[in-house]
């Protein structure tokens, strides 16, 4: 590595949430440096936040669009941009990012429409670009070696799959309250047709196809809006049909009393199954048949000789426990070394490739319409079309 | 308590597995002997599990017809009679039972058919004899403190309701090998039209029901039969709705590697959820929004005082555990009280009345049919009728 | 078998707690009948009692000695006595019942001095009778695997015991307020020389020394009483030796809040370690070295297979959870079919032997004697002596 | 903040392991930048690792004392010196830093022995320099949530303290095999009189003392080395007695096979208690007499407005796991806040204060030297002075 990486971000004022967790995930490895940003849509604000990071005051811009334009006239311009603003600025700023030749690091849904995210595939596909997009859960290792235990048939065939995505933060309408997270993410004009299932049903289901290697086919959706007034759907479950003949089982929720962000899956196959959950994510139980459950822990060797996915993203010994700004720092790591080696000209390591982008955001759009279509009809099955 | 209630069996011969637990459970209190039994088909076995049993040769008999008959010729007859045979021989056997005027327990599933219930059900309307029937799950203590919960308000309006009940014995086609369980679960003229939602997903609903205190009403099901040759489902997932509005998710799986017998179940409210499971049964976890998880144990004053069902049911102190048995005995103390009191001529205390009986047999039937009639169909829902 | 077995007990009045935990144990198998009890130092309580058991009137007795005196007259006295009463009637009633000629079932621990319990092993030598002492732990399956894992030398060499019995329910001065539990337990006169140490302390060594195979060889003490005014300690912390070289850690107390019966293990050893905690106990966790750790589940076959005293004490498939009742009524599956052995002439099973009998209730007191000894010593070490 | 401080560290060259965890830590908030190095006692391996670090060919030295005489030269020298080489050089290498006029962040042990311990106190109180100290586990915020609730009289008077910490790294003589972490761990010229007890059991009576606002006042010790060969100490156990009568258990072992990095510690109270468990850090379980037990997680309102050193240290909602290299990072947060108000010759806020300096580094210290003389002693108790 010759040099460090130079960030510049869209969004990430004071107040937001996931701006700050992109900040802190991108510097743990001591190879990216933010070095610009157009932090909130008010000029004010922004400066402000681009004070207290220490971003140079010529590189705190106002707007995406004046970063842009600003950086392009620089000798050292920002090599990525991350946007982490409200959904539905994602696809207009990722195309013109894209469009003036940087690379890109989105937050999640990727866009506000299937239609859109296609546009944004097609982008990608003709600029050549890096483009991240930050389904962090599957940034973690065991999350990593679940999917390498399928791909290397530990499992046996898939036969069923149960993935949850609880959480209580919702239950109260602080959306009315001023409540700044809530607010946009309960506003359809901002967030798009889904609530919970766009902002976090995403996540399951991405978990389940990243784990899986599968594809879903088919979804029987009911949605509820159980909080009156509440203008997206605060909780949601589904029937899974998988592209291989398994089935699933996906539900979400944002009023579940009780739970933080227990987002957990169990796969299960013919040989064994796994289950794991991010709130103890250090661990993947690994299950056979008639045979004592393991608990599988992170960094062992056992884990890292079997997953060169797990290993390249472990950063601490076992019993040292790792958890979730280091799952999000693997997404850029690897993030980072395929921008790495494309400014290197390069072809980039083959696990360097393993961080969620552009597809996995089209997928993610044809989950939320399949869903939002799905709950809306009489009949059982809603194809999954992408 | 003047004397020990008389019971007769039918069923329960060598190598079965739920007789013996009725054998076990039943004797627990010291108020129950067993006294007489049909306990094979075969009436060498049966003769022999009487001998091993210490049961008088003369009141083991070859077939149930003789052990009505000729206990009704005894001046100290069994005072009621536990049928612990395969699901076809359930209501044939209760309803020669009742007309004879024995009180009866029974194990689940309560007949073959909704219409057999029904006519049961008319049955012990009208001969007025104490019946039971075996959903042993809700005789643990926490969940009827659980019930208690719901029924005081704890939980606010109930919103959602998950329950699941994987198992992983019938993961191999093992009822080809002759294994004696899996052979009669698997053949629909013994079972019934439904394998794992009839064996198992009636517990899981008869719990969702008990501890809610709602009712199903729409079901939304996908059967499958994952082991080739197979004749009745091995995994099951529904989408459920309640009669108040709540949503709910039912799984049950005879063929998810790594599970034993994992039942549990998730309420959630407006102001609180529960929590438990069935293999770690002394606990109950209850959450309230934003304050910490409390873990709830059998026996402390604070689950015996809010839960007089839960105190009448506890043998022994808190970390002392108790578990399937004891649960099991429950149901046998509770309907054992209601013999008592009947034979006293005596109104059973309403606690006693805390048992599973006809009417869980109904809906547990309804509910077989509904989701086989569901899975069947290409319409979402598929109305729960009884 | 050919006929119960018949019990009679001394002690186990209204009120009592161990007294109805050995009825219930002893009931679960229908191998033993209650047919005579002095059930209570007031012989109207006694009668209650019995009353309420349903034992026959002419077999509840005002006090022991009548008991034996009464039964020795009848064609079909009871096999055995249990005896459940204060630490400090366990030395007396068993020697006149073994003098008499009856076979034993003694609560723990089993006398007041280690001189005693000398004397009454000597007894028990001489008349050759059956005795058991309940140390009811060691009848878990998931115990009885573990000591058999040693034997098998599955864990290498052992290097070090953990134990531990932390409880709550002393925490509070609740014998001044007339808690008859409490009460006679901090009473010297009816407890011995030791509370905390004597009550479960004794359990804590028993159970290391059962899954070791090993003998406690030095013990270093530090007892406190926290509350003031009792007499006993309430609260005890050692260091132990082992004759192997191992070391251990041993700590018990009734004032531990937060706890409840938390009796726990941990056996390192050089090839593998096992924990198990009683609060859990269908499960035991096996752990190799840079290996997932393993949860180890009662009734799989890997478990029946490898041990045979396991496998005898499991009434029921795995994730069907069996508890304290079950493990206690292993001690007396174990004792009763010494008894059978013993009435036919024949030489008993020696599965049937895994019984804690006089030897552990000799080295129990020696354990409270070295324990009080090193308490009050300034020497670091003191040696446990039988 | 108007800049970022500016790092150098002597020692976490290529294949170390802490030097690594403390630059990791020290980027996370983004307020500290590592600008010199000198990694290695090989100049080659120290200049490669710089690069590989980014750091300036020109601040990457061959040594500490030509970083030392180099930075003073410099214009913009480094803030603080953070010292991760064996323990043998901690001492003399943070001498010449603070007489040189550097902050310094040490690894622990501080020293080598207690007398050089007490001369680094000395000199840092006449330099009124900036001295922190990485017990790194006291920087997670449950652990202050912990000290916290003791400070506020929560738990009532403090009775007992359990604490452990074994791991299984050493449970094979990997030392002889040039496993370099092993090396100078077993070896008593770069580690002192204590392998062990110096590597973690000073974490965990550091742990104790932290929470509990205690001091050990007496230890009584049994140390082991169960490795043929090794020259240090591989395990151990003690008797703790603290200055205001509570008692105390702490073991540590680094042979406990199927343990990862197991440090944990229960602090119980007159009226409640506390638990917690490094490996599942975000959890703290407190306990009260009869009721239940509640599982309290990072981040809820109930937990930061308790606790202000919590809040300050948190980064991420509940549910959001934190783990070690935040944990560490609380270290360098409250470490460079101080260093920032000295900077302004302003009075640091008192929360900044919360990192553990040169007297927790005299404490542990004369905790190794107590639990040897202790080790060696047939006397039971050995008083710990400092």
């Amino acid at each position: 590595m010759r040099r460090k990486l130079r960030m510049g971000m869209v969004g990430g004022g004071p107040g937001a949430f996931i701006g700050e967790v992109h900040r802190r995930a991108s510097r743990l490895d001591g190879r990216i440096d933010l070095m610009a940003g157009a932090f909130d849509i008010d000029p004010e604000k922004s400066l402000e936040m681009g004070t207290s990071l220490c971003v140079a005051p010529d590189r705190t811009y106002r707007e995406y669009k004046e970063m842009i334009e600003k950086e392009l006239q620089r000798e050292d311009p920002v090599d990525f941009i991350t946007i982490v603003t409200p959904n539905n600025w994602h696809f207009p700023i990722a195309k013109e990012c894209l469009e003036a030749g940087f690379n890109v690091m989105c937050e999640k849904p990727m866009t506000m429409t299937l239609a859109e995210a296609k546009e944004l595939k097609s982008l990608v596909d003709k600029t050549g670009k890096v483009f991240g997009l930050m389904h962090n859960y599957t940034g973690y290792p065991m999350v990593k070696l679940a999917k390498d235990m399928v791909k290397l048939g530990d499992l046996g065939e898939i036969l069923k799959i149960v993935v949850q995505y609880p959480q209580e933060w919702l239950a109260r309408p602080i959306e009315k309250e001023g409540q700044q997270q809530a607010s946009w993410r309960t506003d359809p004009k901002q967030s798009g047709v889904a609530g919970c299932m766009g902002d976090i049903g995403t996540h399951a289901a991405n978990l389940a196809e990243y784990i899986s290697g599968l594809s879903i086919t088919e979804i029987c959706a009911d949605l509820t809006t159980f909080i009156d007034g509440r203008l997206l759907d605060d909780d949601g479950n589904c029937l899974l049909r998988f592209n291989n003949g398994a089935k699933g089982l996906l539900q979400a929720s944002q009023v579940s009393i009780g739970t933080k962000n227990d987002l957990a899956i169990w796969v299960y196959g013919t040989d064994k199954s796994v289950e794991w959950h991010q709130e103890r994510p250090n661990q993947l139980l690994v299950k056979g048949l008639g045979t004592p459950v393991e608990i599988w822990d992170r960094a062992y060797d056992y884990v890292t000789e079997k997953s060169a996915a797990a290993a390249r993203c472990t950063r601490i010994p076992t019993g040292h426990p790792e958890a979730f700004f280091e799952a999000f720092a693997n997404n850029y790591l690897n993030f980072s070394d395929t921008i790495f080696a494309a400014l290197e000209g390069e072809t980039p390591n083959e696990l360097a490739l393993d961080f969620p982008g552009v597809d996995a955001g089209v997928r993610g759009m044809a989950f939320i319409e399949t869903v939002v279509e799905s709950a809306a009809s009489e009949k059982k099955w809603t194809s999954f079309k992408v």
